[in-house]
């Protein structure tokens, strides 16, 4: 009667236990949005946090209607559970923890992609793939796996996901990120089409990327924990999942310090993830030293994965998803063929054999393969149909104009994330000139020589400013002028190229506030109309001698027009004298240099 | 005997979860903080994470002295428990669970009242109200419900808190911001003192107020979940409560997206919240069907409370808190009369009668009505007396001058709370001028034409610069000049108003920092004074040739002069033209325009 | 055989307990590395966040390597325990529970130290000292305590590690933070080497601060409830752990308030810590009152520790550590032999003395001193010899230079932790002239009179302008001259200790961004090299009349020049007037004040 007791409270306790992890599963969505937000630009910041939220509400109903039973229903045939409706027709037998537990971990899926995507999808769209993940692609591949489909049948061993979740999410993103293709001015192509170059975007608030890395990682004890049925099982599950993200993270310190000379902050943050990602499936069938040894290779994987997306396959994954959750998705997989150990104490009950490296043979291994690439070209098929099928029929990219704007205002007619702070003028890298020099004075060899008479010249006349100003206020020499243009924000990347066009290649740039009413379209905020009093100008200062001003002038209003309110003014002011500080030169020779 | 172990081991498992439930509640009060916060302005940031930190601190001693016997002493007549001093005299046999789990419970009833009353109240009298709140107006109505007072022993079902928490704290935040009055230009009158127009002031920090939202969902499993005694009612608890604010949160999408153009993130997240209020006190007793009907409505009626404040009550709640937890509060404690039915496997336990929907008549929904009616009573009046009481004796509102400038520095002494960050000025838009347009350029139709000599005629008469700056730089015409001003930042709508009246539209405004001691009261950051080297000071630009230039300065000294040490200084430069980019119209012309 | 039942269901019961407390004592890492970060300096935060993530992953080998046997392994001697291999020889029988447990115990130990040497220290170097206490510092000290050692042979009490993390986190913190020295510019000195003036430096993002400490107080429920193993223990640890913290915040407000006028809130967020700190060790076996009592004196004792270290020690710790983590500490070890109760349901089990204030004498109280400073010793001279052969092989600290660039920049490549923001030009504040006064103007009483002829002469010729604009553009005097300087921001502290010395004591300082290429150096983002296009620089402006032009450009090329590219422009530029709105005065004559 002991045993029965003890079995009736065991289920009690890991049952209550099981909840609590899926409420840490759940959290882990908290930890997906802040590593997306903080690792992408500042102006998509509100699109990325409303991505977040709405996979995980939007998958919601999609799980009760369709997704749940496909996953969990009696099986058919090993391929799907059977669709029904008992959450409402049998809401008193229903297996209401079940539910909970795959409904948080069929967000994470869908959650993944949002990351690879961010900053240039169409929300609508967004919604509707996400959808479509939760209810189709997510819980057919899972019952496969875990709802007792053909692949848990054979004998293939996914404990918490690592390919029914992270690598179906990391392939989903890596296919979503090529259909959707790069945002303006990740990749600089040559004439021919070449890459010829890779920008990097830094991420515009890494503290919030940070705390989004440890948010994922706490909830991971419950993502890998969850299920255990015994304290020694949960207990060992802690250990590995806490070993190997930590040694991934070691490791890929090391291998970034020495590869680019310095340790790579958010490259470390993405190796944490990355560990944890490949322990996800061998978490429970492996021991300490296994744990250390895969999350080395995930440390390694996710600066590979960087770099063969940028660099190789030029693709572009603003948050490296697919680096983290497709890469190390797979070798997690592929390490229970090779790690497996009946040292570790839910061996037992995973009824699989050892690992290849603790003398179990290939056998488990092959499964692994077999169910790894089942699951890829299910994953594969289903989700690029879906994608081209969005694209033709809703669109999957935002405009150009939008992106360059960014989608917090554009989708979602917020004017900011960050209402109260001065943002830093973004260039839209989509030109090809970008790999231009530009320097800091003016460019051009001048051969005119004017003399700028001017005030100077009459205070000289005066006769009372000369001896005190010698030089610096009474210089003779062609005339200088400063050009101050208070302009659109948006427009200082067409400006810039224009003024590259007539040899002007220095300026400077300041964040300004105009005021003014933008016409037009009305914008929203929680149902208030706005009307901004203070908008976002730059305003760039130009100093030039040789170059006519005149041309300055025509070449910033063609560049800048557009026949809208809103397109600015020019300022044209004299200067007395230029000093160039590290050269010493003085006037007209100050503004004939090279990049200062 | 197996049914007495097996309830032995029961109250050890749930009053472990009990605990962890507490402590997720707990952590509620990190995501109220994160939500007001980052829904309200960067100058008062400090200040409201202050409050959200002191009315847990404060509510401890509060509930420990007052409170806490007050909720679950021996019921006296229905009313309120039985003070004493059990925690102090017969520590030995104290409820340590029940101390902290409803401790917890308090402090969330006190915490919604700030972000309401947000950006200001004093916070002396913030401290005052939180702690009368704690100590008296939240245990007494709790002990009516949940203490075995008058309410539960009429059978009254509201099973984590929709009335005793969220409605009561609801209703205080209505009663506290109509009192306080709305923040200054939020509403614009007309001269007969109605409304004409709602100002939106957007939230300074987007992510934080998500994170916000998501680390109260997560909370919330423990505060909707902690109570239960088996596993069924705490799955299907986490059943209802993830499906409510899921559904909320889609709804209110949709329902923004069709009326405002454009899905609205911050309203979205005041949805999800919605939701978990609706669902807090039916969450044990109704199914996944009523928790999707129960989280629609409050989907909209989140969209609802919003419009209903701002454009109907003009009552100013600047995180939504009204709308949120008393709306949803309300219905919420409705809903059980409507969804309670015996599927849940809580349904039992509860002793309620099944809901309208589910067939149970109209009994239930009547008991709910009146323990509705009764709680909002007591705390209307109250809260009402409280805060007249606070507001005679001690004020309740900090001055003009001080809501201008910020909580964080006038009383806290905190320059602020992002200290590396650029602020953006800030307008406060407390003047009935705001509806006036404000162009980019100069207003006003001059007749005056004058000749603008300076240098360029000079330029002219050397010979030399006529040919290579033939238009732009040797413009003829009127004088035109630059009037810039360096100024103390929170003068800014003073002079933008003055500058309205004598005609200028236009201006460039650039955030600069001036060097110099601010001299005066002293501020205190940890102990050290601060004496800041480089003030944020308000630089702005304007060019007339219309206007005299005197007058200008002299509408400016006038706007500015305080007699103070950093009044501030204008400069005055000549202008040798100015271009109109839409136009093209030059000098005089391009000044006299419109809205740019 | 319902005693053994009640029993097997207790350990496994409070085994998963165990392991979700280990799992919120992970989560404070995440705490420490908000709360590090929030309250120091923007470029500096990547840095700090990547020495928190990484102090734990680095921990976690060295743990398995050679802490957890010292700490846990057969007891020699008292001493250490014996090494071994477990985890990897005998992993199915190894203790993962309290492997897991002890390793996010040890990172807590190591991460307190971080704080207190932020902003200054080498990322090499903390690595390796991380190392060090993680590896042999604290696991020796808390097998003295928790391992079965001579400590707890003896029956010295720390329940949760009032010692052995915090004050020894708190020793470290000390030493280290007086070996590495103050950051530039926190203590000025006069020239006897005495200290004459502290300065503060605000942390840049207090709401991160703050969503760190609530981190932190959760995770303290599992950091001081998870050993706990009847539910009347763990409720009565979660009273104390709630009790002290709040009263403590509250008493910590209330001192503040009257001795530095105004509540400070990064104060009481410290004291929230503090409080928790205090009770770590009697947490178990103190009562209600008795956490009253701690957390009030420990809530002056946070203020009293910043001052001491501040004003008295002049030690820089820049988040407050040793005054949280060591003071506090210290308390709670002796609190342990003051307030002991046998009412507390945990009293029985810890077979201690009860404390003097409960009657039972000083023998506890002695213990307590004991342990104290056996603790203390050995940490001391551990930590002393640790950085002491740090700063001989690697050297501790970074280069002037590097930390007035800031860490992130200069150890890691990464140009900014808020990639889209403006940041706040910086002034270090290393120089001994920095009690200055600087004024808004320009210093000096020039005595010689220029006339300032220029365009507004002309304008009078011309004939018409005058009337228009009578006094402001037409006014004759001094010729007044603005200099306009684009430099490099890092100069910014030179520039202007060389513009006092020539008595230009006014100045208007832009954030701007200039065009141009750094060349020189390599940085990586992600294995992307970085080109910036727009780099941030300063344009400094000043207005001069008495001073000559020469002197200002001879002396801002001076304090300007390195020979590289980026070292700036200057530009000059004629000014009509200018005006002083405090005084009226006009011309030369508002150009001759004081600070403003």
């Amino acid at each position: 009667m002991t045993k029965e007791i003890m079995e009736a409270v065991n289920s009690q306790l890991f049952g209550v236990w099981f909840l609590i992890g899926a409420a840490l599963v759940f959290w882990m969505q908290a930890g997906f949005a802040m590593v997306e937000t903080g690792f992408t630009r500042a102006k998509n910041s509100g699109n990325i946090l409303m991505k977040n939220l709405m996979d995980f509400c939007i998958g919601c109903p999609m799980f009760i209607l369709i997704g749940f039973s496909l996953l969990l229903g009696e099986d058919l045939a090993g391929f799907i559970g059977r669709p029904g409706f008992d959450i409402f027709t049998h809401y008193a037998e229903f297996d209401w923890s079940g539910f909970v537990f795959n409904l948080v971990f069929c967000a994470t899926t869908a959650t993944i992609v949002s990351g690879a995507m961010a900053e240039r999808t169409k929300f609508f769209s967004y919604c509707v793939y996400s959808a479509i993940i939760s209810a189709l692609i997510y819980p057919i591949e899972a019952h496969w796996i875990w709802g007792g489909g053909w692949l848990a049948q054979m004998g293939f061993h996914d404990y918490a996901g690592s390919t029914a979740i992270h690598m179906v999410g990391g392939i989903c993103a890596l296919i979503g990120a090529a259909i959707v293709g790069p945002r303006l001015g990740k990749f600089v192509k040559d004439p021919a089409g070449k890459v010829k170059k890779v920008n990097a975007f830094p991420g515009h608030n890494l503290p919030l990327g940070c705390l989004g890395v440890f948010i994922l990682w706490l909830g991971w004890y419950g993502f890998n924990g969850a299920a255990a049925t015994t304290v020694d099982e949960m207990a060992s599950i802690f250990v590995t999942t806490t070993i190997a993200p930590s040694v991934a993270t070691v490791v890929c310190m090391i291998f970034t310090w020495a590869k680019y000379g310095k340790p790579d902050i958010s490259m470390c943050l993405n190796a944490s993830l990355a560990g944890l990602v490949a322990i996800t499936a061998p978490c429970d069938v492996t021991d300490a030293l296994g744990a250390m040894v895969i999350g080395s290779v995930s440390g390694v994987l996710v600066v590979f994965g960087v770099w063969l997306l940028d660099h190789v396959l030029h693709i572009d994954d603003p948050v490296g998803a697919v680096a983290v959750h497709c890469l190390s998705g797979i070798w997690g997989t592929i390490a229970v063929g090779l790690f497996a150990t009946e040292t570790a104490p839910a061996f037992v009950t995973a009824g699989i054999e050892e690992g290849l490296f603790y003398g179990g043979g290939l056998h488990q291994l092959a499964l692994q393969m077999i169910g790894l690439l089942a699951v890829v070209g299910w994953t594969a098929v289903m989700i690029t149909l879906t994608f081209l099928l969005i694209r033709a029929v809703f669109g999957l990219r935002v405009t150009e104009e939008e992106e360059i704007l960014g989608l917090d205002i554009t989708e979602h007619g917020l004017a900011g994330s960050y209402a109260d702070f001065m943002p830093v003028t973004q260039i839209g890298m989509g030109e090809e000139n970008l790999a231009y020099v530009y320097g800091g004075g003016q460019g051009g060899l001048g051969v005119e020589v004017q003399k700028a008479p001017g005030q100077t010249e009459n205070a000289a006349e005066a006769g009372a400013a000369a001896s005190v100003f010698p030089a610096a206020a009474v210089k003779k020499g062609p005339k200088m002028t400063k050009v101050d243009i208070v302009m659109n924000s948006s427009k200082l990347e067409a400006l810039r190229n224009a003024m590259l066009k007539i040899g002007v290649t220095g300026m400077t740039v300041t964040n300004v506030l105009g005021y003014g009413l933008q016409k037009g379209h009305k914008q929203y905020y929680r149902g208030i109309e706005m009307d901004s009093q203070l908008l976002p100008k730059t305003q760039v200062e130009i100093v030039v001698s040789k170059i006519p001003v005149r041309t300055v002038v025509e070449t910033a209003k063609k560049a800048l027009y557009t026949g809208q309110i809103g397109d600015g003014k020019i300022f044209v002011y004299d200067v007395e004298n230029v000093i160039k500080i590290r050269t010493g030169e003085e006037g007209y020779d100050a503004l004939q240099d090279e990049a200062e």
